[in-house]
């Protein structure tokens, strides 16, 4: 398998490290992974016998420019280069989201799927935009695209939802699905502090960006829900069709009742289908013990669908963080390997 | 897809309502099934075009003994006629397990796939006792095994560690496995009765079979765990390896106690990896609030696997029934129809 990485931020360099790490696994899996191309943001590293991964990482430890790489072949190849090369099966697509024109991630997954590349990526822009005019141009054009990083990292939202309960129709979907907010609730409740205090400890972990408005607006939440529902319930919905309450107004007061209630306060993304409406809400709601997503703490995200043959799913994990985040369009790449047909 | 029913109990008929009423369904999914073989204990119903399943249903609901279909084609038809008949791409195995010999099963699923037909079962006998056997068969005749509904009927815990921690190595497996006894801890808990008192009410409601023997001594937790860890750790344990300890001896004392503890007692199956080494026990455990598994309640499953890389993950889900049964086998249906190789 020839693979072109476009973007190398953090997920970019965990997956070169994970490729790198886990020859024993791939070996057993019959799976040859031979990266051709790194492209970062001004340009990149080109070997069309296949990088060497472990010489890159050592040249990356200490120099971050990697159009500087020494045996970088083509040093600066652009992505228009490498479609024009034609060497490689797949395009893993990081670059930064962007969620208004979903560019550039948008025009590279749509040229290289009209090319015949499968592609995974952990962009949510163009996902988001432009699902189904994807979906369809991978069908049209006989390749794959994964998009499993999208909704929740780790998480195994799309495979739950489509893998594991394939043959059943889903009902509804709840998910837990932002990892800062759940931080920032679970602070306030073991610690008894306000919001804009939770929020400050969540940036200085890390956790929250520096502009955290998407995640704690709602909007992180609404877009994989938004994501999530048009491919698992086939709509064709958009964020103006979600109800969308994020967590800053909550108070100390109303986490500690809650909590003496015996409850937890989650932000929840919510779907559900009655008679044939869907009905879409992002907002904190009560989770009582007895609630299969109750227990979903820390940077944890959770996932639940009511469906009609196969009962209840609950799928619990996906902590955030580059090294997950990779693994997750790792998978993608074995499954689609494996003969898995995400698009048909 | 041409397809042969192999044992026609709950879970066959169940399988065989569900594929006349997902049309929609199977159409979207551009999958026709056609179910050439229906074969009981006593013989079967043959149709080379494909048996009119509502038709036969209609007949079925007045009538328990197929072979007296009066449509039935080549009625009595048995299993050795349809292996010479050769018009089916599927076998679904649904004969009754045995565990000592997987018997009549291990030689449908053997001789099927030697055949180059694809078999889905949810028979564990032969699966318990040959899986590593059986897939090679698979792999050589180019052909897949789905064993989905083997290890927990609808909860997904074999997709759950193959395909959604595809690229990730399993450090651990913990499961609450079986759902009689976790019903029958769960009567426990709420009514405040003793273990014989519950059993009766599991019993009552047909959640216990007469014989309980397999479930309430853990044997069941133990024949499950191990086929997960044999596929998904690549290992070859047999019940020998697995120290097993049933939930016969639990006081009422003990679950008011563990309860006021704020925990739960739960029947868990456990394999742990550590330093290349692997233990497994089938024992009752305290669970705390904390614990992923903590809720999983009723009739309900749940397994929670550790990975190097993707974290954890935890999957609820799986009430038992024979819908949800028969749409685990289903699931494996669709999903090798859509080009995941299970074996490989």
């Amino acid at each position: 398998m020839r693979v072109a990485i476009i973007g190398y931020g953090g997920v970019g360099r965990a997956l070169v490290q994970l490729v790198s790490s886990k020859k024993d696994y791939l070996h057993k899996e019959g799976l040859q992974i031979q990266v051709n191309y790194i492209i970062g943001r001004d340009g990149g590293v080109y070997n069309k016998e296949g990088i060497d991964l472990e010489d890159f990482m050592e040249f990356g430890a200490k120099q971050r420019d990697i159009i500087k790489y020494p045996k970088g072949g083509d040093q600066g190849v652009s992505f228009n280069k490498m479609l024009q090369n034609r060497d490689v099966d797949f395009v893993i697509e990081l670059t930064p989201t962007n969620k208004e024109t979903g560019e550039p991630g948008m025009n590279h997954i749509k040229r290289s799927l009209e090319q015949g590349i499968n592609v995974v990526t952990a962009n949510k822009g163009p996902i988001l935009l432009a699902y189904k005019e994807l979906k369809n141009i991978a069908i049209k054009n006989h390749v794959q695209l994964g998009i499993g990083c999208t909704t929740g990292g780790a998480l195994p939202s799309i495979n739950g939802g489509s893998i594991d309960l394939a043959g059943a129709e889903i009902l509804s979907i709840e998910g837990v699905l932002n990892g800062t907010t759940n931080f920032i609730i679970n602070e306030m409740e073991n610690k008894g502090i306000t919001y804009l205090e939770a929020l400050e400890n969540a940036k200085e972990l890390g956790i929250a960006e520096t502009n955290s408005r998407l995640d704690v607006e709602g909007f992180d939440t609404a877009t994989k829900l938004l994501i999530l529902t048009n491919i698992l319930m086939d709509e064709e919905k958009s964020l103006q069709d979600i109800i969308i309450q994020g967590i800053t107004k909550i108070t100390s007061e109303e986490v500690k009742n809650c909590l003496d209630e015996g409850n937890k306060y989650k932000l929840l993304g919510k779907t559900v289908k009655e008679n044939g409406k869907i009905r879409m809400t992002v907002k904190l709601e009560k989770l009582d013990p007895t609630h299969p997503l109750y227990g979903v703490d820390g940077k944890n995200k959770g996932v639940r669908y009511t469906s009609d043959v196969l009962g209840d799913l609950t799928i619990i994990g996906g902590a955030s963080g580059v090294i997950p985040a990779a693994a997750s369009v790792f998978r993608d790449l074995i499954n689609i390997n494996r003969g898995y047909r995400f698009c048909r």
